[in-house]
């Protein structure tokens, strides 16, 4: 039996072969068979125990649904150009095992609300998949980040240098920034917590359903209110799907940075043999591939997001085949998300981070020139803007010198500024000056080793 | 005092007139400047307090912000092409007005973190100004749906008449999305909640600062912790991006059924004059412009949060000039959001519903077969695959005689089935239809009125 | 032997697992195997002609490729993990047929130009597949238009019934429309006529290469002519992106009105059974999901160009690996374009229109009122501003007299202005108004039917 | 006169404050107030030879057109809320100027068609605006290739050290990739050749216009050929906008290889005082803000274009209010392109590029290794793939001995294979190497020189 044979009493003709070939789903949503059977296995024993279907036929279908899912769980799901949908292929599956009693599980639903909670729970299951991935990268991170608590490393604005830093901080701030997209995962996972399951086809239905009872047994938190939102709604996608891109974009700032720093001229880190590649040409290549793919990959996802987006734009209630479109997408960001999770926790996990080189740019560029302003302001009591510019014609002298800062001379120095003192010499080392920045959120090696721990604490629940 | 002469010691030339020009964010960021002055007089209270600046250049500078602020509050943000952002702006009218002592304020902060404190205090009001625009939308809806509870219209799904439904029932779907959408907007301000005022450059600063404080009083509820992070982050900008663009799409939704209703061959609405406008060459015209441009706005919104991401991606940490392209699309997302929401709340409520239009409307198309297919369920334990194709050929017979489903004579739907008796009739009104959906969630008049009780409820809050 | 073998020469580990995962482009580029072939074969080819692998050597290295051709041809693109993708797939299997001879193929190219010259060969191939499918929808959309060159339908502005048209009319913009898509995809493969074989890794080769002669035997117009930009450009893609994104604009508003305008109040068309389905609860829905899916599907090939121009951002040159995310999106909005052409096709071209439906409602709504006020400017010499004017208040006359503007008498139309005559209600009649309209490009039906005849030979080239 | 005395003949009350906010277009399409004059000339002029109007009348809109000219170019084009955009303006301004023969300008068009072809014309100026900024971006890059076609640096793939190529050649590749955005909009202003003016409201007109006529005083080709596609079109903005957003893309790249060839680990050029800007903190940056502000204006670009495309997806014909959000996206477009190539022009042509660095960056990091195996190819007959493993030995070699490959001795060099002898060392210098390289599009400084004449005269035409 097809699927035109099930809903097709009316139709004269059956659909054409690119009909079918448009209309066919069922390459995308097998992959929600389990949570088809989930929640017909809700509706069943629901219609059961509110007397809308017998204790026989209940047991027939539960029992059918077991052989589905052993069948599934040993085969896969069998490809039927016929069925055009997961719902059709269990469905008919079961009415092959189990005959005309197969017939009762659709009372009182409709594939509209079906595949609304099938697809609900996936995108459940995906938010908390997303997040632990993320909290596998940020365990990796913060244990390099300790590591390199007191590694010094240029800190950069607009790629110049600016001042010093810890490695260990820079790595941090992407914790920071994956620990909002745990945050933003949690938040969709709750948004989700309405279970559409028998709001039927657009309008509620006349049986005396138990759909508290449904919700209860699948996860959430409680029924939709409106029968109609309930089939029109994809909300819960799109906000998996912003918070997959957000993520996606700080992956794309880690991965360009690792790029950026396993570049030879830059030369702060080596990238392990596992985690790159070689060259079919250029034989003395060792490439950034997975951090190169994952920045790729956040484009993919944007994508993605932008244009499931599009489709939904100004569809008319209440559901419309237009929202068949929202699966692929979805799927195809998770994978891309979940792999570039992993394969940049593994190319973090494995580099080898080079401090001396990361040192030596540090110190050059005179990255310690707001110490020295800082200095004239705390010890010389200059305001901040003009001990600016004092540090500016410091600068300059030292450029024309072609030293750094710390070469200047006190004379030198005194030139510039009589308020300069020898004990100016104690702020201008990278080191000094990386200790220095103890304030709330500084880079000073024992706040970072405080971070730290209050990490470890929090990823540790 | 230009821009270029504060920071521009140790430069031989000023910048090019071009570099000006891209270079010059004061058109866009002149509208923070109540977030500046807020900024600057929480930051010179703490330098004060923490024993930074003394008493006097603290008094000082605050009399000059406060005069700052009656300045701009007269006569507007004066332009000055030389003076490349608001931060400069302030600064510069400050050193003017207080001399020397303006130059304290800027100790232990940098531009990075003030324009990122500047611009999450704007982004936390504009979530909040966003949710009380849709809270009156969701109010004009609810009502509109109370005075609508029992007015029967055709449910659609795929554009073809489904199921008779309530107008209020369809209405409140769009509260329940509304809903997400508030949820959305709180979630975002929740995520902004850290004050990144502190951070200075990027590295944190060794002054001994309370970031506490400065949180505090800005309304945040604590500083950042990563400096790095603290300036690279715009999370909280696309927080409410994402909001806003999924606010847009549920409105370009109703927008897109206000413009279908309101069309002649459907004539489900009439608009008023307040909210149509008349054609320059035909003359009997009734134009729904401010729906269409509500859709319209859809787009727009959306490919500004996506021009952000976009802008975002692949940036190193910690700050990027990239990231001044952050303000121009997220306020002029929030006012086409804004003028969308008020627009469309303006339309619905003056809108006239042409009840009999959509009745009959209802009544046609066989919108009754689910009702006979779930009679046979119920009284003749028909399995519902097999009472689905009874229907569809009681729907074929209906077809071709011409008729409705209600005016087939009880011997031809027993030609059809046998099991079928006179009670069905009771069964294919439109009217009865609906009354008989009292599920959870279904569209019954009684549950509208039950909803708009719940709703009226919480909107109050 | 396994990519990471053919590349690995100093590699002292292999990748990881999810370092495999995320590098192997197979699954994918699998679908280039005949454009791989054609390359190598080009490229062994010109390396024997040019004296740089001997004629025994390029016979064993051609006949290989044969085979290879062979059994991909009877057995499909076999999956092998440990080969990354389909030039190292090829290579390898060569190697296993012919031996050592193999590893001279490889010599004066690099995957790197290998891949562009692939990619662009497919995509210009896409570019005309394309432009054929689209060329088959307008030779629908002009014999639907030829059919119904005198049917009157109401022609909107805002969804607001304006003048009445005719549906050929109406079918004829679309052609317009797809006809700039021809266009573009024109353009697209016109731009794509540089061959980028024989750059090599990036930067050319030592070896004298006859690049023009590879260029032509792939039927390029000529080499490209700097290596970088041959390895770093995938211009040709988004080329064909922008043009399939624009292409499904114009199917998604096609599409939008199929599914007005076989919405039950409307009425305009009726779709065949072929060509629409049914509902698994609702035995009398007759649904449009072709065309649905068809608007549903420009969301997702925008967001698929979308993501490539994001991908592409901000990339150095020259190959980088992020590039390798150029080919699943271009495959995908490739095959989604083929499937909405063809869907649309069929759709319209087996579509029952309603005559009588159209003309009502362009009867009905005032549709006149132009022709009213045209006739005035033409017959009395009023300034069309205020013949606007004059037409407003007869519209408003029967509006409030619940009629028709040709219901009005002529003493009603001379109460509102005395210049009337009785001519006027020549021109107040549908059909009078539509034949009227013979201005170039208007929508009289004699126009209707020259367009067709131009169309038809058009598109016979 | 408001805009809304001029259709609303039939509107008992105007609009609300807040739709008239939402529906005033004219802070927006005043910019194309040269275009609206324009477009009135040329069908006033028509209308009189047509004898539609007479010559008095016809001379006194020409003249009043004059004099509306006269004051916009004086004073600005007024701010009027009440008229509601810049076609309103116009003819209200008119009528105040000569009374009602204003009122006889507005025959046999409509806004509908004089927009489109208001923006048309504004489009087309625009596309040839944008390829002449572009090819002064190319002259500079062709003048700097020139002065550099020998200097020589490392060309990367993966950000890693590939092989050298010169420098010449490197920026060369961008003037390939801009040539390609000329090309691209150069199709787009052909494509946009046909004339929408006359085709009125929707449906063309009964007055016996010559389109032809008006068609060339406006530069067009020929007058569009169906009107319901004439006023629902906006592929001409979507094509400039998709040229714009590729280009934008080219530049994003460029940008990202200024900042960082700028930032001080790279060290490859310096940027000059005019185009960088200094930091409000610290006194040694010298930050590379316009190219940081191109490539984050990619995003803003990207975003605009892919906007609008959702605006138009799914509207039905003909038009929609919704196509009025089609000029704020365009305008912004354009003006963020035009300061980009600006701004990128003038980065480039004032940078003091650092050849010392660069050659030291491309000796090191084994960039010679392809030459070392062509070789073998070459010298030794050994099939690429095998030479390819050799040298791959020979870097792990020279690695293992922290030396470069032409520090290996001929002792050490032939312990890995036998063939080697002493004329290797011919290939292994950089110099060598990019010499070599003069395959067709190959990197060696005579096809530089060569190519930098080609661009000459093309760009000279």
């Amino acid at each position: 039996m097809s699927s035109n044979q099930m809903w097709g009493g009316r139709f004269a003709a059956g659909p054409s072969e690119i009909m079918q070939a448009i209309n066919n789903s069922l390459p995308v949503d097998r992959r929600l068979w389990r949570e088809d059977l989930a929640g017909s296995r809700a509706h069943a024993a629901m219609l059961r125990d509110c007397g809308i279907i017998d204790a026989d036929d209940a047991a027939a279908i539960l029992s059918g649904l077991d052989t589905i899912e052993a069948e599934f769980e040993a085969n896969g799901v069998p490809d039927r150009a016929d069925l055009e949908d997961i719902h059709m292929l269990v469905e008919a599956r079961l009415a092959e095992l189990i005959g005309p009693a197969a017939g009762r599980l659709h009372t009182a639903r409709s594939r509209n609300d079906q595949v609304a909670t099938d697809f609900k729970l996936w995108v459940r299951r995906a938010c908390r998949e997303a997040a632990a991935a993320i909290v596998a990268l940020q365990q990796v991170l913060v244990a390099r980040a300790e590591e390199h608590a007191a590694t010094i490393m240029p800190g950069f604005t607009h790629l110049q240098v600016a001042q010093p830093v810890t490695l260990g901080h820079h790595l941090l701030a992407y914790v920071e920034m994956l620990q909002r997209d745990v945050s933003r995962l949690h938040d969709a996972d709750e948004r989700a917590e309405e279970c559409p399951l028998g709001a039927a086809a657009l309008a509620g239905t006349g049986f005396a359903t138990d759909r508290e009872a449904t919700a209860t047994a699948l996860g959430f938190e409680r029924p939709t209110a409106n029968s109609l939102d309930s089939v029109s709604d994809r909300d819960f996608a799109l906000d998996y799907l912003s918070a997959a891109a957000q993520c996606a974009l700080h992956l794309s700032r880690l991965a360009e940075e690792v790029i950026m720093w396993a570049s030879p001229p830059v030369g702060f880190v080596k990238l392990s043999d596992q985690w790159s590649t070689g060259s079919s040409i250029m034989p003395q290549k060792r490439n950034p591939d997975a951090a190169e793919l994952v920045r790729g990959h956040s484009g993919r996802i944007i994508g993605l997001f932008t244009g499931l987006m599009i489709t939904m734009k100004g569809l008319p209630l209440a559901y419309s085949k237009d929202m068949q479109d929202d699966k692929a997408p979805t799927f195809e960001a998770h994978d891309l998300l979940m792999l570039s999770l992993a394969a940049l926790a593994g190319t973090v996990e494995s580099a080898t981070f080079v401090p001396a080189t990361m040192r030596a740019a540090a110190a050059s560029g005179f990255s310690t020139a707001t110490d020295l302003a800082d200095w004239l302001v705390r010890e010389a009591n200059v305001p901040f803007r003009e001990a600016h510019h004092i540090t500016g014609r410091a600068v300059k002298a030292a450029e024309e010198g072609g030293c750094d800062l710390a070469d200047l001379s006190l004379a030198q120095l005194q030139a510039i500024d009589p308020r300069i003192d020898a004990r100016v010499f104690d702020v201008l080392s990278v080191e000094a000056s990386v200790a220095s920045r103890t304030s709330h959120g500084g880079t000073a090696p024992d706040n970072v080793r405080a971070q730290v721990s209050r990490w470890r604490e929090m990823l540790a629940d």
